[in-house]
């Protein structure tokens, strides 16, 4: 028998307090539907009648499956809840449930609310009911449980029961400074059962100790049942639960899928990872790497000794399988890495080495000395693919460039404005062909690409769509005199992205060589010939 | 009476796995400086023998305080300790403390290592003992101990026991996989100290489910006196626990703080952010901004009802006080706020602006306008300090660029090599004199940096110890048409460093003006007038 772990997102809501994070009505609704697709139980909109979008979401309930969610503050000391213009915006908002903030620690409702204790109480059972007469399923948020609970836990209990007597289908304890531990989590949630059965109880944690996730997972193992959290972790300060974590935990992981189920489907899992992108790509946030079960680098082996053992058994290094989540095994090839590593990596280019093939020798010793010199080819596919198929011998000598220059130059223009301009000159060979192109750019590299790109005799065709659309510098050992490393990214005509590298004391050189690796790479695939 | 907790750094070796990071040896000198100023206990700098570097770095000690340490595997079956090259290598190595890795799951002493069981006992015994006859300290990580305490405990303990019997100050037990869950640390963690004493006990914990911070705190509690993690959770796949965070909670937080002590001075914590930012400025990361303890969100406030509460006692929304990690408390929203930030910066200058002096609204503004445009003042300390004192009317006109050009042309010499060259021409006005300089450089940045510098008249004494030492690039927006972020480090006459910042769509423009400001700064500190 398994219990019901209920999952409640509220990133439209909670997540909205994102520094730099700014949802347009057409936002919120997209990732109302990413969240439904995926499963979650409660999708928590927003605040109807605290802003005009907010109240504009809410004319319309934005979910198929999932209870569409509005949040609200208790209904103020001093006034009726049917005569409170807040509680009535959020009665007549196109929600199933309602979930309503109360403090449960003593020293803010005097302090901030400014109020007796025993009126926050009041609030709370007066505007749970109202709920629950529209038809409305109610929850209350005990902001700051766990602080008040420490500082007088009962009052901190007097809010819970108050909630759940009225009615109130879920008490959810927030952790709203995100200043609790797992261990204090799992003592204060198991205490608090004893009043509210754990069926009835949520958490909702914040990161501010790194430990929301646990906290939310201790809560759940003493007994609560509706965990609050946000898609990668989005929310104030440093952000709120992960629920992206949690899904994964909960579903895969022994300890918890053995003993708990979700509605996430398995068929949904394996869609957490392009769910988790979509959501960045949309709020147009550069992708943690580095995220459990969703990073792009979540499931990468760099170690030699770790990667023969991958390519043995991946379950030697991997404590889930990345398919079950939509993720990707990669084993990355780096000045650390052996020959199964270049093998493993070789096979995924489609070229299968046996695995006492001479070549494997040479290329990994090309790789260790360009490594040396400052090149990475683990962002660098194309280069990567370059090398080994120079190694190969099957790279034709497509162009050589005999000259280059780039001149930037800063100066008064006719109409006394101070503007710079960038041109560069590119000579080259196409067989027996010589070619010459200038360009204008925004700055050397843009116009270096251009010219270089502007007459390459017969390979003028397949080049054609390529487009450069990232680029980026490092330099090392400090100085403009050390070595920079340049990666461009570019997407060709079919839409596919590729990146190069190049090394040089000379930020132009480098940039220069990635730009001629991009060309060389687009030929090769097109299957041109010298 | 607290007990103490040792901490065990691994930015350096086991940090070294993360994607995209490539240590250069400089890189690991300076990052063990930081840590041995933080007041950590171990700082492990790679493995001695595995590759060049690591051997360059272990031909002196690298810490003063911290315990150096260096990290291999035990030694190989069939061959005792004394004929063994990597154990010599270790022993070789200028190093306080060797950690050796060894095998704690039976499956993979069979699968991976294709040895017997009681070989790796015997090779876990040899090396410890060969380490501690040469007089260093001897620790083992047990890899995988937690999955192979689930598969075979008494194995796994076995393992334990063999390295505690032959004499290793620590037994650490590590979640290599980062899938053990917190309340299964704890149980695990609690029956290892019945075998060996917490006081002999570390834990090693990945962030795979997002949980290695509370992992590595329920194996405290659980007993365990060491822990390991790395600078801003670096590490391979989702990154190792993050030292940053545990020593912030350590410190802290009332549950540890009370019962233990760590050698963290309350001095070094208050330096935890910039140690943190300085370490993802040296390799060119962008830092978390919803880091626990040390993100530039952390402490930050957009809600309008909670920025209020902030404002009235900022206990309300924060755990603990951001002075006590170095870091800055922010309220987005609110304009007061804002103000305020700013007047606290320009005490750290030394500019005591009154509350209601109008410059601060000016300042502001500026400021805004500049961030917009992709300016970032963070680590531009000089190019902040130049923008208020221009806003006050105190930054004389010293000079002016009438005119820069920069040529990069790449050709073949007379002796038939390809070279590439740089040049750079800069005419600048300085009161009624023109100077028209000449150089050559590795790079364009270099050349412009090198002529610009060669001939300012008469302010060319104080600019005449300016050195460049660092040059970092940032594109936004993607692609080189987009917007380019230049900082660039320098050290003056006296030593003392500081950092410029330019943007432009150019690179050359963005540099420049870095440049230009660096000498702005200088003559403005020297005292220069126009």
């Amino acid at each position: 028998m398994t219990a019901r772990i209920h999952l409640f997102d509220t990133t439209l809501r909670d997540g909205a307090q994102t520094t730099g994070v700014d949802f347009s009505l057409a936002d919120k609704i997209a990732i109302a539907g990413h969240l439904d697709a995926l499963g979650v139980d409660y999708v928590e909109g927003g605040y109807p009648g605290a802003n005009p979008l907010d109240t504009e979401l809410f004319r319309e309930k934005r979910t198929q499956r999932a209870r569409f969610t509005a949040f609200g503050m208790t209904k103020r000391a001093g006034r009726s809840a049917a005569n409170d213009p807040g509680i009535a915006a959020l009665l007549d908002a196109e929600a199933d449930a309602i979930c309503f903030v109360a403090k449960a620690w003593d020293y803010h409702v005097r302090v901030a609310l400014e109020i007796e204790p025993e009126e926050n109480l009041a609030a709370i059972r007066e505007s749970v009911a109202a709920a629950i007469a529209r038809g409305r399923e109610a929850m209350v948020d005990c902001e700051h449980f766990f602080d008040g609970y420490k500082a007088n836990p009962d009052y901190a209990l007097a809010c819970a029961r108050a909630a759940y007597e009225a009615g109130a289908r879920w008490v959810v304890l927030c952790d709203t400074n995100g200043g609790t531990l797992p261990s204090e989590v799992a003592a204060i949630v198991t205490r608090v059962s004893e009043v509210v059965p754990g069926d009835n109880l949520g958490i909702h944690a914040h990161d501010d100790c790194g430990c929301a996730v646990a906290n939310s997972l201790a809560a759940i193992e003493a007994g609560a049942r509706q965990v609050q959290g946000t898609l990668n972790g989005l929310g104030e300060r440093c952000g709120n639960a992960n629920l992206v974590t949690l899904i994964g935990t909960l579903a895969l992981k022994p300890r918890f899928a053995e003993r708990f189920a979700t509605g996430v489907t398995p068929e949904a899992l394996s869609r957490l990872t392009p769910v988790s992108r979509a959501i960045d790509e949309l709020l147009n946030r550069q992708p943690n790497r580095h995220a459990p079960y969703v990073g792009a680098s979540a499931f990468a082996t760099k170690a030699g000794i770790h990667a023969s053992a991958v390519l043995k058994d991946p379950k030697t290094y991997e404590h889930v399988e990345p398919e079950r989540v939509g993720n990707l095994r990669r084993v990355l090839v780096s000045d650390q890495g052996g020959k199964s590593n270049l093998r493993a990596e070789l096979e995924r280019l489609g070229l299968d080495l046996g695995k006492d093939d001479p070549r494997l020798g040479r290329m990994l010793q090309v790789l260790k000395e360009k490594e040396a010199l400052g090149y990475a080819y683990e962002g660098a596919d194309a280069s990567f693919y370059l090398l080994v198929k120079r190694v190969m011998g099957e790279v034709p000598d497509f162009f050589d460039v005999e000259r280059y220059s780039v001149n930037v130059e800063r100066r008064w223009n006719a109409k006394g404005e101070l503007t710079t301009v960038a041109e560069a000159i590119v000579k080259v060979r196409v067989g027996d062909e010589v070619l010459i192109s200038a360009a204008e750019g925004n700055g050397p590299v843009n116009a270096l690409d251009v010219a270089l790109r502007k007459d390459l005799g017969r390979y003028q065709e397949p080049i054609a769509g390529l487009e450069l659309i990232d680029f980026k510098v490092r330099i090392f050992q400090g100085g403009t005199d050390a070595a920079t490393r340049v990666l461009v990214e570019f997407r060709d005509g079919d839409g596919s992205r590729f990146t190069t590298v190049g090394v040089s004391p000379n930020i132009i050189d480098a940039s220069f060589e990635a730009l001629t690796d991009a060309i060389d790479y687009t030929l090769l695939k097109a299957g041109a010939t010298a």
